[in-house]
């Protein structure tokens, strides 16, 4: 199952603090934004393949717990795994750690669409596989 | 009740979309905090005047439910009211519209902190009344 | 000429903040981009209107100059006015007040481009028209 | 002086980009600061440890040219290095890279101020010496 997890570092810019001296709040999404997308590297396509191929996975739902304010030029480390897939929508659930301390965690909820009529659509075959993993034993 | 709830006109900007053509799912957050701020502006004390008092709100959980997508140059109503007041935490509920229709909507939870400490208090007398409104009849 | 320039308000948010408790030095491409929607507004053609016609105005150049830093809160008027219009450019001047003090100025030089091969073109005709004004003495 | 020059790798986020289909172009103020923090570790003192100090480093003015678009997942390469050091200001360049063709480049000018006073101040010798280098034979 270890593909269908990522972690990747990410140093803060002063950008990302407002005058509290913290990271913002609303910047935490992006923060799970840069971990969904390193996911799906990770799964084997990446979220620009998938909208080459003609689909998109709009956020249906964004929840965020923050427990401790990450600051400027921390190197945080955000982790995303794939926590649900359905026929029609996906849950990704991330979190935030700096120094092995978690600063925040939450999910997103996904639909996939077909881009061209914004319209949901069934996770077809293709990206079901790659969701799901290989059941073969040699990968597990 | 009537100033425990608060409106405001906002123009979506191209800085605010992405390649979806769409707004970018976490500027919503920055969005219910334009909501907040005019909330606390309509209930007498704006959140600058709070902070030069020693108090400040972080943010404890945020949650958002996407159902529509705004659009570049989308003239949007954001409109936040007070959902609950407890004696070390509210929750201030938001919701974004444009032309009437219910575009996303979500709410926010914070705690009340002192900020040379950045330590929880609970919320004192003043702001408390601020919160929960004149109860004379004459308000009503 | 006066409906080649324009004016509007904006309240700055948190979101807008850094830790040095003023506005992060890169919003203000954003405010600019804010003044040069409306300005187009006002010259007849929004800039979404302008995409629906195939047509960009990609920013080739930025500059700003930073007098004094806005603040959480504040209320700024920014402005733009079309400072410059040639065969495939032009240039327009942007400048953010509070309480009538000048916080900062610049200007944006913008190629116009058919979004289809974006690819530069001359400004047609129609666009002119717009961005040069009335001839008429009327408009004198 | 290799000292006086960083670069960093930075992949775009879907946040980066707008509806044209590109990143955003008040990003690139962003990717610049992320070059500047990279480049002031690389001297020896980081914009956190200076602010420590008592010392900021406001934006005087920004420029930005723009040749061609970065993506959505592009891997970026941010490159900054100290381009001029006077008593009491510095100039920082900067140049974002795909692949080795040259998107964007620019450059930022700085005050050095006591973070107290918000006063300009001359740069002390402990940081112009970290600025100007190690003078003697053994570093070149």
């Amino acid at each position: 199952m270890s593909d269908r997890y990522a972690a990747l570092s990410y140093r803060v810019p002063y950008a990302d603090t407002d005058q509290m001296g913290v990271v913002y709040y609303g910047n935490y999404l992006t923060y799970f934004e840069r971990g969904r997308g390193e996911l799906l590297r990770n799964l084997g396509l990446t979220y620009r393949e998938i909208e080459a191929r003609g689909y998109g996975l709009p956020v249906l739902s964004a929840h965020v717990d923050y427990k401790t304010p990450a600051r400027y030029d921390d190197l945080l480390e955000i982790r995303a795994w794939l926590a649900e897939r359905r026929a029609v929508r996906i849950q990704v659930n991330c979190a935030v750690y700096r120094d092995g301390e978690l600063l925040a965690e939450g999910h997103t909820v996904h639909a996939l669409v077909e881009l061209a009529a914004m319209r949901p659509t069934r996770i077809p075959p293709e990206l079901a596989e790659m969701l799901d993993g290989d059941p073969s034993p040699a990968s597990l």
